[in-house]
């Protein structure tokens, strides 16, 4: 039975992942100052975050160091410079996404490394070579996690066959991802109960990420607790590719675990995000909301905002009216 | 039983308020140009939306004229400027505060005006100067809706006695109103279960007023809306006091009644809100998350944003957090 007031509480099986460098060099190819950099790490730290995801292994074949920054690639002395030998509570991750990551060359073994987590990022359509990824990193004695993006155009008979494959992987988590943040809170609700069912049984867990471009990053976050997920996903001041993600400042706040503080990450916003959005933009503008509104990849709206049409909103929506 | 993806269809009941004029004028004074009036105005027409609430019926030996525009007075020769006589399937609406409106002189009989609703906006405090104020309007021939505002203040032995004089009163509606945009979802449904108990057995419908605080109105409208509340406030743009409110352009994306459109209300945004951004600002800023984490009144952050330490979010989270 659900408590009368169940807000009161904390849940302590709740863990939060910062993924602000990584989703949100995604804006700028990764090109942020050090100093940014190891004030999110200092901030995580100090507000009892519990993972923080600093960037990619990207494979270098394919993104090019010299349009790329340091986070696409995350090699091991550029992490240490920022966290040392990270000898606190946060654990940190990276992401590899399939067939942009070259694992078996550049996933080497956890014990010379200071990364604790890879997490796989997989379309539906490369399952099995994300399940290769996942074993590697295992394998080397990391603790791998699966983020199956763009879940609003898997098909139901696709998915239930995806998460079956996962349950019976070394992944220890399994996240719902909203890439088109066209998600309503019904819908999470619904993705919440699929992925925990899949997992009954297992000791593995489940996460949500969740874009903001239908400002739902946050309530889609929250439905996806109360049905029972238990690692979430956000960054400071939302920060993200299109319309962001869920801020880590509403979560913090929401989240009355005792270990969590809100104070550190208000100082990051204050002394790095501030000066930040003058330089580059992310948030839930209209765009965003009209590719969320037919389901569609943000990256034209991304290219809408960089024009000097950026607020010409109803060619925009007449444009996907029509296709 | 709820259906595997009720979202695919429409619930025919539920209407949609705009009050981007009224809530929208607390940021400039109601110092609104005609012409962005007659632009929601026509939007609203033109989205199918079902009511435009086109400010106050504010005591002008409280508020003086030389310095409160047009909205917050709403004359009849004011409001037929804009709507003529308003032959549309579009209602108008004014507000009504307890103790800010000389409503025995000011609001007259309904068949010499074009307003068709009066929503008299109380306190918990001031409920029977509100009941009176309904019953003046209902008498007079209008349909009377109740804002109950700052419920997160309200105990729940208020509430109940709160609802019971609503249910016996002659108002249509009664709304859930989030003064400090501090309710998460799952309070939103408490809420929205206790009202739609009082009205139970009556005609009443519950109504939903969001604020975007902690960026969420669009999510606990959601929420309500899922709780079957049927009534639904939305501003164009999220215009409203301190970080506004429920976006329209989210509400019209989510609602699939074929009777509203969204590209009316974009194009809106496109000639009026745009420009208009340039020169007040709203939005789910850093300080009204504080105020909402802390469950007061956003005034002392609207403040804060006019001042030249607008971005001192640590000093304003220690302000707070001391007193």
């Amino acid at each position: 039975m659900m408590a009368n007031a169940p807000w009161v509480n904390f849940r302590p099986e709740i863990k939060v992942l910062d993924c602000s460098i990584r989703d949100g060099g995604l804006i700028n190819n990764h090109l942020f100052d050090d100093s940014l950099v190891k004030g999110v790490y200092q901030a995580c730290v100090a507000a009892g975050v519990d993972v923080m995801e600093i960037g990619y292994k990207a494979d270098k074949k394919i993104f090019s160091p010299d349009e790329y920054g340091a986070w696409k690639f995350c090699s091991e002395d550029d992490v240490r410079k920022i966290v040392g030998d990270n000898d606190t509570d946060l654990k940190i991750s990276v992401m590899a996404d399939a067939e942009k990551c070259d694992y078996k060359n550049d996933i080497g073994p956890k014990d010379r490394s200071v990364i604790d987590v890879i997490r796989v990022a997989t379309y539906i359509s490369q399952i099995p070579i994300a399940m290769d990824m996942v074993k590697h990193a295992h394998d080397n004695g990391y603790e791998a996690h699966i983020n199956l993006m763009a879940l609003s155009t898997v098909q139901d008979r696709e998915l239930d066959e995806a998460l079956e494959i996962f349950a019976g992987s070394p992944a220890t988590t399994l996240a719902i991802v909203d890439s088109y943040g066209s998600l309503f809170p019904l819908q999470v609700r619904d993705y919440a109960k699929r992925f925990l069912n899949a997992i009954e049984g297992t000791d593995k867990e489940v996460a949500i990420h969740a874009h903001n471009n239908l400002q739902l990053a946050f309530g889609n976050t929250i439905e996806a607790i109360v049905a029972g997920v238990n690692r979430v996903d956000a960054t400071m001041n939302g920060i993200g590719r299109g319309a962001g993600n869920c801020s880590m400042e509403l979560l913090i706040s929401l989240l009355r675990n005792p270990k969590y503080n809100l104070r550190p990450i208000l100082e990051c916003l204050e002394n790095h995000f501030v000066p930040l959005q003058e330089s580059i933009e992310w948030g839930a503008l209209i765009p965003y909301l009209i590719t969320g509104h037919f389901n569609q990849h943000p990256r034209s709206a991304i290219q809408q905002r960089a024009s000097d049409k950026k607020d010409d909103y109803v060619d925009f929506y007449d444009h996907w009216n029509e296709v």
